[in-house]
């Protein structure tokens, strides 16, 4: 094992050990602009695999995608006065082009509203123009003072949705179930259960009515903010002055939503799943489901036609079953081979030697478990298969498990505190909902946040408001987060 | 016809005509960044059928994606001379963020060679470290002083493939796959004629040893350069200090390629392809390839379970020869539709009302020749899937009648004078290839160019150089080009 791809363990460092298992498993590496980063092959495939996914149940869901520019112009952005106020420390800002001062400075797009709104303004007329519901993949630029890979850079990418409709209740539908659709996204397929909950007036997107978002928690016991979907209500619709006209002299501004999920969704991906050895990925989202390793002996040697109809017959037998593969035929020791597929997170390593096409069978080996099993050739589709369904399941399994291990429902300020001096948890508690009460909640622990107001059954209800003692007004989580 | 969408006639104007194209075909539309344009869904699920394509093809050569970052530190680019100098006209630069001024400004990627070829020289240590074989999907700024949709715009979207070998002839052979490979998804897909070619000194990329491209020829007889293959030799190899070392203390600069397609890819679809009543697009590479015209006909109302049933045997009729479609089921009257789809190019209609159901047939209107066809329901998988294949081949042997029915040789300045004041031609000539030759190029006409020195043998041998009468060293295309 060399120095360079090294792992802390998660004992040893939580933060040292997410960056070493992205580096071992070559997700991504450092750039010579501040604060981005390079995605390296290993990464991009994984997040063409979330694309790929999710962008299927964007359109099932009705929505096309679209591309607007990447530079908006300072003045769209100024609007809405609650949208640049909360974006305003974060822009990136082109002042001059091709030597010439801009009188209306260009902004790399923090994200796509104000651009996309001011359009929509020309293309709304009657009724009949709407509902609008469009999506764009994109790159977007927010500064940030400390970035972490995937988590927090300067450039990062995401899908972000919008819509607009003639009515309210068609638009909040659009947030629910934009939200449902994100929930189904990363527990059935990232195995990752998340709570689906409302953001408290604080944490709202700015320029939003009311903001969603589901909450993943990650091993350390820390939140991840997983995906957020925004009710805006008529807040940009007067702004940028997007309206329909119905009946005889009537008209309406529209109502809308935007909702994204951004490569962050990588660290969540991480976090969740992976060990000590380095990265394990979910079966479902894994680019390459599993790695054939042919362990050619130089003192037992193969016939090598044997040899090309087995491993042709192990190709045969996962395509059949939809398993994606690679083959290792280098020279490698077999050590060497299994220590770097299991780093990468591959979830299956299927091992070919000498021995094995003398006996007509395969070694299977579980990413997860490190558990073995000797199949015969002819069993290798279906058991692969069983296995890749076998590990998605305990992996979503032992997550919730954890989840459940490290909630506490807490009815007291001191009770929430002894909670964070212990550890990280998601402390379940009443809480009376007013601007002041968010600001206290940093009384709980350092670096602790009001994460969300679930949308779904507590595991225990708080009457009272665990900061003042009131009749709570909402069941929330507070944890600290990403 | 409303007026938004009146398409001007070819006849009437050849600009016009494709703004018009684009807007009647909602591929794309102005926005309210200078140079930049909103590529409406019709666009963007065109480019996507691009980007699927051919990135299935980047793939099967042996190349994986990665994303570097879109901000470029200016002192990067201008590591290589030619290359910066190339470029500089075109740049787009950061010069504050966050209200602070920048030491080192950060430019829009032009072109990602130099932030890769810096992070290439981290990665290469030995042999074993190549070959390095990667592409980027991305967005790119070139500014230009006059934009027209996809052909031309301040940001634009292509990929760029960019490899490192160890020896010259390895680099050498990936720059002409690469062609190859655009110039079979170009005409095998896309059924446009193109022309591999090298191109003259003074039209090679900045900093690119020599330059490949096809050039196609668009309806009136202009050309266009569709894709871009580069051989950097060791420019930018030494200019970065990407070097491998082998032997005892030996060392070696790599040497590399670049290439690259753009969304003015679709420019040449439009080109190409379209007629008077708006887009026409190639069924392999047509988001959509049929579009079922569901005609409702108040005074002959057919039962609805009726209807419904037949519905669903044409969809299983062409979802068992995977052909792809929409069902229009809206009130509108069937000219409106017929017009509708027309102008969006979709390449098949499918027309089922009230007598097709009664007689178990539909009717089938191909988009290129407006040609009707009965067809039994039970044969019409089969029937959609002919015309679509006879479409795109017709579509392709139309465009190479027209580039044959476009093209001169001529031997003489005065002949190719009276070739361009007669029209628009690829005129097949005789060079002698001087840097002073290049530049007296523009004697042959208003905004005639050297496209290329043809790889493939041209219709007629030329002896002579056009301009100096001297032997001529190469045999060479003029044309005026976009």
């Amino acid at each position: 094992m060399s120095e360079q791809t090294r792992i802390t363990p998660r004992s040893e460092g939580y933060s040292r050990w997410y960056l070493d298992v992205i580096a071992a498993a070559r997700l991504a590496s450092y750039s010579d602009v501040p604060g981005c980063m390079i995605i390296e092959p290993n990464g991009c495939a994984l997040w063409e695999r979330v694309t790929e996914v999710f962008d299927a149940r964007i359109k099932a869901t009705g929505h096309r995608n679209v591309k607007y520019p990447a530079l908006i112009p300072l003045s769209l952005l100024q609007r809405e006065t609650e949208h640049v106020e909360g974006f305003a420390p974060e822009l990136a800002t082109l002042t001059h082009l091709g030597g010439t001062k801009l009188e209306d400075p260009l902004v790399l797009r923090p994200t796509s509203e104000t651009i996309m709104y001011a359009d929509f303004a020309k293309k709304v007329a009657s009724r009949s123009d709407l509902p609008i519901k469009i999506n764009q993949w994109c790159n977007i630029w927010r500064m940030e003072r400390r970035t972490l890979p995937f988590l927090r850079t300067f450039e990062f990418y995401w899908q972000e949705g919008h819509t607009a409709h003639a009515t309210e209740a068609e638009a909040q539908q659009e947030v629910l179930d934009m939200l449902q659709e994100y929930r189904r996204f990363v527990e059935g397929t990232l195995a990752i259960p998340c709570i689906p909950g409302r953001k408290p007036p604080g944490e709202r997107f700015a320029g939003a009515e009311d903001t969603y978002s589901i909450e993943a928690m990650m091993q350390n016991g820390k939140g991840l903010q997983s995906a957020t979907s925004h009710y805006l209500g008529q807040k940009f619709s007067r702004a940028f002055g997007i309206q329909y006209s119905y009946g005889v002299g009537q008209s309406e501004f529209v109502y809308q939503t935007s909702w994204g999920m951004s490569t962050r969704i990588i660290g969540a991906i991480i976090m969740s799943h992976s060990d000590d050895k380095g990265l394990v990925l979910p079966p479902r989202i894994a680019p390459v489901q599993a790695a054939i390793l042919l362990i050619i002996d130089k003192k037992t040697s193969v016939d090598e036609q044997l040899r090309e109809g087995f491993l042709d017959a192990v190709r045969r037998q996962l395509d059949h079953v939809g398993v994606t593969y690679v083959l290792d035929a280098t020279d490698r020791k077999l050590g060497l081979k299994q220590y770097d597929w299991e780093k990468q997170g591959i979830p299956l390593r299927i091992v070919v030697g000498a021995s094995e096409i003398a006996h007509g069978q395969v070694m299977l080996i579980r990413r997860d478990t490190s558990a073995k099993m000797t199949v015969p050739l002819g069993g290798l589709g279906a058991a692969a298969r069983l296995s890749l369904e076998e590990m998605q399941s305990a992996l979503f399994t032992a997550a919730q498990e954890r989840l459940r291990q490290k909630s506490r429902v807490c009815t007291t300020l001191e009770e929430i505190r002894a909670a964070f001096k212990e550890g990280n948890f998601f402390v379940h508690t009443g809480w009376a909902g007013s601007k002041e009460d968010e600001k206290g909640v940093k009384e709980a622990g350092d670096g602790v946040t009001l994460r969300c107001i679930p949308l779904e059954r507590t595991p225990q209800h708080v009457d009272t408001c665990f900061l003042t003692g009131r009749p709570a007004e909402h069941q929330v989580i507070l944890a600290k987060a990403y």
